[in-house]
């Protein structure tokens, strides 16, 4: 099982919509004659990977699996039907498929058809590596992570709104490395003015995440790294007050802008909200996205429920200064007892600076 | 020497403004036959509680001690001439004593006598356990640390002001040990009034340390922990400005407060500054001094080089918040090239919060 937990971990970032799933056949004899990891949605899955490797030599042997079997037509046809057909005597899952098509329908097949059904081994470690997929599937939204960097004063810019760089070049490829694990990066306009960011994983993913705009005003520059789509695509969301009277000239602004750069994407929101971008985010296939974005956004987006991961990088440096440039806006506490609970990891360095992660428990 | 500098560590807190010494006393064959450290201004030095345990045994023995003997009449006669007297035949020294009326003197004194010297061995070591008293002697002033606890998202209170308690028990015991290794303790008015602190080390010192409130306006509260000096003693230092026509009110107040609390001293500094601060407190025999004042004093301090060390406790929490409440106010950047070098630590966990201690370079 942890070596099919490794495999999975293979497909990390890349087979979204779909859960990562490792898979290793074991002959008769104990021997492994076959491995395989679900590498893109649309591809075939682990287990057929691994049963096509073993062959004939997987007859009256072992499989051993991440995640339960499917037993549905999908892109791909049920995986069940090839354990049967290849001739398996065991399966050992480390955990049920959670999206209601499948939800212990695989293991009951399976076991219907008189294979010798085991389930939940290292079941933790297999629901911490899909906690995005789970998620998703639990709550219809993607998992949330907000990112940060700031001073050891808790500061993300100088009072002129200078912050090129608070951090240093290997915190900097950490951000990458975590974007190649992320289906969209969430900036709003205020950060895309600010900045004018490239927010990709410089090739760590293939294809690189969506990357998404949330702006109301639509008061986006005219040029920007994100307009040209020819390394990563760009979707721009808005809500419906474009289409109001008094909000012609925002009307017109996007309509110049996809003019000039037509192979950026629109997309009208029910609301300009967070919840709102990450349920039209589902819908794409995305099971993680990472928010980059500004302290209003990202406090929105706190509030909405729509951060499950704070991932805050300080550095070894005092900024000060006033107004204040620090992550967050209004949460709307009033009292301290009223803070959500958060579990802290180990922290990490990364190079001079640190890294601290927050996560949420449960979904 | 590893040991001698163990049992320098011992008077840590209390020596001042003396430094932290430590020595043992090694008879002619190698046999460690008395040690001692100091414990407290004014009591003996550490080589002559060595030399004392050691009595007759020190005679051609090695006298090993963490800074160098003392050749000078202060509260206490020179050590030289006990080291002399004691028939000692060899001394290892880890550091010259910086104090301009030693600065040497003390080893070319014992070199003279043909004694054997050695100096310089883990003098590294000594340098840094001595390193507020030979910052206050190359400096004049005391050696400044900025301590604060705050979120994750860098705020210390709610927006309502709301800041007990941020960190956790562990963090706050943490507190008190810190403030038992510190000869002075400051505030402002500010967080007097918003916080009403103790201020002590828990009984963890003894005496506690002094306790600062540094006021220009003197708008101090009438009842406050701090104007009950049974546990620790309390000094209000303010500027010339008290005394102006237009101040009479300030003056006003700070008589009523010093008549319903005789045991608070009072002290006017030649300008209400940090920097003047710990030159009165450097006069009072401080070595070390922590910071535990608000945004605007802690800038100030920072702004006046009288902070070489900056202590954060982290706690996993978000609390957002406008208008923001977070540790520094304006330090007067324009670009991130300006910022001066601190080295980090390693960063350490004190229950659920992370200490994060920058340290800067030189005195």
């Amino acid at each position: 099982m942890r070596r099919a937990l490794e495999l999975a971990a293979l497909g990390a970032g890349r087979t979204s919509p779909n859960p990562l799933v490792g898979a290793v056949v074991l002959d008769g004899a104990g021997s492994l004659v076959g491995d395989g990891f679900h590498a893109r949605a649309g591809t075939p899955h682990a287990e057929v990977h691994a049963l096509a490797q073993a062959g004939e030599r997987a007859k009256g042997g072992t499989l051993v699996v991440t995640l339960e079997p499917c037993c549905h037509h999908g892109r791909t046809p049920p995986c069940t039907d090839a354990v049967l057909a290849a001739g398996i005597s065991r399966v050992v899952v480390a955990m049920a498929d959670p999206n209601p098509k499948v939800a212990g329908g695989g293991l009951a097949q399976l076991r219907a058809a008189g294979i010798d059904v085991i389930s939940g081994v290292a079941e933790a470690e297999a629901q911490a590596l899909n906690r995005a997929f789970v998620h998703r599937i639990q709550t219809g939204r993607p998992l949330g992570i907000l990112k940060w960097a700031m001073s050891l004063d808790g500061r993300t810019a100088l009072s002129n709104g200078a912050s090129q760089w608070i951090s240093g070049p290997p915190a900097r490829a950490w951000v990458h490395r975590l974007r190649a694990q992320c289906d969209a990066v969430i900036v709003g306009g205020g950060t895309l003015r600010a900045d004018d960011p490239l927010l990709s994983s410089r090739g760590q993913r293939s294809p690189e995440p969506l990357r998404v705009v949330l702006s109301r005003s639509l008061e986006l520059p005219e040029r920007a790294q994100l307009w040209d789509t020819s390394a990563a695509p760009t979707l721009i969301a808005h809500g419906p007050e474009v289409q109001s009277e008094a909000n012609a000239d925002a009307r017109a602004r996007l309509a110049a802008l996809t003019a000039a750069h037509p192979d950026v994407q629109t997309l009208e929101l029910p609301t300009c909200t967070p919840a709102a971008l990450l349920d039209a985010l589902a819908a794409r296939g995305c099971n993680q996205v990472l928010w980059e974005c500004g302290p209003e956004l990202a406090a929105a987006a706190l509030r909405e429920g729509c951060v499950q991961q704070v991932a805050a990088v300080i550095a070894p440096k005092l900024l000060g200064g006033v107004p204040s440039r620090t992550p967050l806006g209004e949460l709307g506490f009033t009292a301290l007892d009223q803070l959500p609970p958060w579990q802290a990891a180990e922290p990490q360095r990364l190079g001079a600076d640190l890294l601290w992660t927050l996560t949420q428990e449960g979904p």
